[in-house]
């Protein structure tokens, strides 16, 4: 399996970057020496000094192991790395990092005192955070040396990284530096060049980094203390604080995913994404994937508010759970005396407003705006309403963690003798959408938890239900006994995707609480008031994370449904611009994203392969022929010739495959 | 012109209500007798008692009328209307009611004291409402005693008012009430009942209102003078702080609309609107045709955050004019400590954010994210993001006056030379959409006003092209000099609707200021950086709003392409219950709006005249021919029979004219 990571064209604030794709690949930039030359020199002192103070202390010092066994070690001496290997061969092999004393922990670092050790690998977060992170490293140091860039951050994301940095006023990275880059990060691999950890006085950082100037600016801000580490790995030196892997040998090869103008960060909006003109069409049209399949299962969407008085969150249990991960405020107006006698006005509350950070307690409202009957029921409520999380801005990271998100969240208000079709019809849902999108998936059944809330009948045949439902499923499932949510036993929906790896995105949960604590009726066939049970269900989960996990596997070649790159349309010579830009207009006039290349300093083959690295769907060619024929010359990115075609028929022949949502409309056309 | 006015079925909060359609109207309760009896009893000593304060005091007294002018009075005996009277028989036909001492008054109220005295009549927001707010008794009334209705709340919204009452548990208002209760209004507008108004004890209150729950709550709850205000009126009797129309003939006709379950309000989010299935079917209607302009037209749509750093709204200005009218809060999470050092993390920010009122901040934000040369100009960008606004609660009012909004917001960044053009086809997109929605509209111009900011010859340079571009569009142009804004000139666009009312929705406004606020920058053809101009521009303005006034111009008979009512498929008797829902699901599927009447105990032509009287614009009857030839019997809303149709050919049929959005798909199916 190879590694997949992200990589983002950056912006440092202050700057005024600017990229107008022109300017030549430089020569390694002189202050890259001249640093690695201090560097060096630093690192021979910190050697020597360390193998004194082994040598002078020469001090057995105890390492307590999870588990409770203990190891001597000699202080300043012993690494992590030695004990591992010690403990096994495969865990030294598969660490990544250490944690001593519940901090973050080269393996290669000398152990000072008594202390408590515990190995990291890439299968907990903390190992996979380090992991991605000494990657940013690689891919910085090819940036620098391929492309003179100036370094800013490198954050490591849930499932990759990033790494802004600044190339000068005229110059991006363009989609043809992308091989060159990766063949050096490969290369940096392949030499399994240590990470070493230097500490430095604020004298000596200035000097390392007087040549960038967010670093000296991050110096000046953030280094409080007299020293602070920086890591030499090849020619790189960077600030950090560590830790990191070994060395870069245990990286294995990086892919850098195409810049495709989808969407940015802004640090006046922590957590929450921009999207841009073409991330916003992926957006949209994942939503009309979904809104096509509430249409045909009988799901209503509706639309809910944003800000909600506390005293709903009190009532739906949120103020008491999940307050501090919630934005609340005081509405303006506030401290304005209220009227008095006044049954014709509204009245002026003073409520403290809360963000919500759920859809469900606003579709409880709306289902007890006005009396219900059995009649009704199922009522399924499909929500795209913007939820805020406040989420600590330190742990956000690209579109896996934000504070703003939607999600294709739908609440089903049900009788209990309807739970099992509705059961079923929601797992016939995930598969569908699951299918298209290219992703496996396996399906958990979590029980009752101790501590549930709520009737043990009631949860025995919610149980059963759910058991029955997932058998005639026919797909494999696994019990997770216990590890229900306290209201209601749920199924969730392990996604695989293309490159093997696992994400958690859609649920199904039932729900006995909340029609409880709102108090939610409905007047049965018999006539009496009965509650219904309520199903949280969402299949994509956050559309932002589904769409961030989208372009990951698909590495920038959208199928035609999704793509933000659908076609463009070539003209051959400058007297064809004319009829280009009308075949242009019919295509967006259709809804299709359609670009056009009349950019007549480039040869026209030139044109092509720049589509194709752009990962254009197709490419409509259109010559002195196809103008007077009202034609156009059709290619796929793979290449591939599909010849003359009417424009018309093209355009609705495209129209066919992306409303079929087909995988591979480029070879089926 | 008849006044429209709107009408909302209730609900009332802590009671359960309970609608099953299936109650018959009741005599009128015995409470209205037994409250008009003791409301004519204390009236009778209400009027000897100020008649006998008129002849104890017998003062003059002097009232000051706008303008300075002073004339006499008696104290406890004149009445605004009687001065009215005097000074023209117009004003008094034309007055609502009085403002004495900036504090409303009845017409019929004598004067007190020394005062100074305006008249309100129609053509202002306070006399609106007072006609408004007296139309709702009119109402109330009705549905006391008709429907043995318990009044709640009857506000005034800017263009009409509604009333929420109870039913009892079995019942809610049916569409076949409405005619019933138009008619009972018109009788007793008609009947020129005076409003009479009675100054009653807490005690003499809940002896008034023994029998309504709802408004003995409020007494306890707001009334904590001794005395509070209760107007008679007919059989009416209610409490009221006023003041109202001299009497019920004043209000000519009212229009009631029928309750289509499109959305409703919820005291837990005052000033948002929750949107229903049927509701936010027309919203998604109308923002997937604005959808379909944007592609056309060459618009990109984005999709930008809710909450931004005030200092953004710095930057904006916003924070300086705008911050009352602002959502603003404090992070959770702003309390506690920032790392020290740390160049791979991000930071801590603690700043206060705010709930954006407008989009342009982050649309220029999204120019700036990147640099930006000549040949992305015009970049049009597009966000139907959610807006906040502060309104304070008091004025809130249905959804011309909401908390939370979305608009088809669009900013326009061009190079000079590209405004006409670009102004041009701003005018052209309004005239397109409001033409398919059936409204004629008016614009004007506004021109530079004193103390506007910027150069005045790229003032010139504006106000020529904005009236060039008018000339040219060939519609009639009013100039409105000195009225524009001080960034820029706009032009304002008045919407007339069906009913001949005036809205003002779109708009067109330049922005010299904002561009250099956020110092907005593009490389020139020539190479030197230039800033664009910006236009801010709507056509639908609120979608919110539109829909409000859509659903008010329609009257509940939607066109097709909008319509949360299109079809509705009855079979004819059980038996064709299987085929029914199977045309149900194929018009769902290809996402039509479809119901299914199933119920038996009607029969065929009460359920085909209960569709229309609902105004589903289309009616699939099916039968046993039908059923075996997989073929629908179509008839109209306006009882029109369109005959058998394929079943495929009907749907496809159906598609086309919702596609092309053909006002009249009834007449020409």
């Amino acid at each position: 399996m190879g590694l997949y990571q992200r990589w983002r064209r950056l912006w440092l604030p202050g700057l005024h970057a600017c990229g107008l794709h022109t300017a030549a690949v430089p020569t390694p930039p002189h202050w890259l020496a001249e640093r690695l030359g201090l560097f060096e020199e630093l690192w021979a002192a910190q050697v020597k000094r360390v193998a004194s103070m082994a040598q002078k202390e020469h001090r057995t010092i105890k390492i307590a192991l999870p588990g409770g066994h203990k190891v001597d070690a000699v202080a300043w001496n012993t690494t992590p790395y030695q004990l591992a290997q010690q403990i096994s061969s495969t865990l030294a092999d598969t660490a990544v990092a250490a944690e001593v004393n519940g901090e973050p922990y080269d393996l290669e670092r000398p152990l000072e005192k008594d202390s408590d050790l515990r190995f990291l690998t890439f299968d907990s977060a903390e190992g996979k955070a380090v992991f991605w992170h000494s990657s940013t490293h690689v891919l910085g140091s090819a940036a620098e040396q391929l492309l003179g860039a100036v370094l800013c951050r490198g954050p490591s994301t849930e499932c990759g990284f990033y790494h802004d940095f600044f190339l000068g006023k005229e110059r991006t990275v363009r989609g043809s530096d992308l091989p060159l880059l990766e063949q050096f990060c490969r290369k940096l691999a392949a030499a399994a060049q240590p990470f070493r950890r230097l500490e430095a006085s604020q004298d000596q950082l200035r000097q390392l980094f007087k040549d960038n100037p967010f670093k000296l600016r991050l110096i000046e801000e953030k280094v409080t203390g007299p020293k602070a580490t920086v890591y030499g790995c090849g020619m790189l030196v960077d600030l950090c604080q560590g830790p990191h892997l070994r060395h870069t040998g245990q990286i294995g090869a990086l892919k850098l995913l195409t810049e495709q103008e989808l969407f940015f960060f802004h640090e006046l909006s922590p957590g929450s994404c921009f999207f841009l003109p073409r991330g916003t069409r992926v957006y949209n049209a994942l939503v009309a994937f979904i809104r096509a399949e509430y249409s045909r299962r009988g799901f209503s969407e509706v639309k809910t508010p944003t800000l909600f008085s506390t005293k709903l969150w009190e009532l739906s249990g949120h103020w008491e759970h999940y307050q501090e991960d919630m934005f609340a405020l005081q509405p303006p107006g506030s401290d304005r005396p209220t009227g008095s006698q006044s049954d014709h006005s509204t009245s002026h509350p003073t409520d403290t407003l809360a963000l919500k950070p759920m859809n469900c307690p606003a579709h409880c409202l709306m289902f007890a705006h006005r009396p219900r009957s059995w009649r009704e029921l199922p009522l399924r409520l499909a929500d795209f309403g913007a939820l805020h999380r406040a989420e600590v801005s330190g742990s956000l990271g690209g579109l896996t963690r934000l504070r703003r998100f939607q999600q294709d969240d739908a609440h089903i208000f049900c009788a209990p003798d309807q739970l099992e079709a509705e059961i079923r019809g929601c797992l016939d849902f995930l598969r569908s959408i699951y299918a298209v999108l290219g992703f496996s998936f396996r399906l958990a059944l979590s029980t009752r938890p101790s501590g549930f809330l709520g009737e043990p009948c009631l949860w025995d045949q919610a149980e059963q239900v759910l058991q029955q439902a997932l058998e005639e499923f026919g797909e494999p499932w696994d019990l997770n006994p216990g590890d229900g949510a306290f209201y209601g036993p749920k199924i969730d929906v392990h996604l695989h995707d293309a490159l093997g790896r696992s994400h958690q995105c859609g649920t199904i949960q039932l729900d006995f609480q909340l029609p409880l604590r709102f108090d939610l009726q409905y007047k049965g066939q018999a006539g009496a008031l009965e509650h219904p049970v309520l199903i949280h269900r969402a299949v994509l989960g956050s559309v932002e994370r589904m769409l961030g996990m989208l372009a990951e596997s698909c590495g920038g070649k959208w199928p035609l449904w999704l793509s933000p790159f659908q076609v463009v349309v070539i003209p051959v010579g400058t007297e064809q611009e004319g009829y280009a830009r009308e075949a242009q207009r019919s295509l967006q006039a259709a809804g299709l994203v359609c670009d056009l290349d009349a950019d007549s300093g480039l040869t026209l083959s030139r044109r092509v392969r720049r589509a194709q690295l752009a990962h254009y769907n197709f490419q409509f060619v259109v010559g002195q022929k196809e103008q007077s024929k009202r034609t156009v010359n059709i290619r796929t990115r793979d290449n591939r010739r599909l010849g003359e075609w009417d424009l018309t028929e093209a355009v609705q022949r495209l129209l066919e495959l992306q409303n079929t949502r087909v995988p591979n409309a480029e070879e089926i056309f």
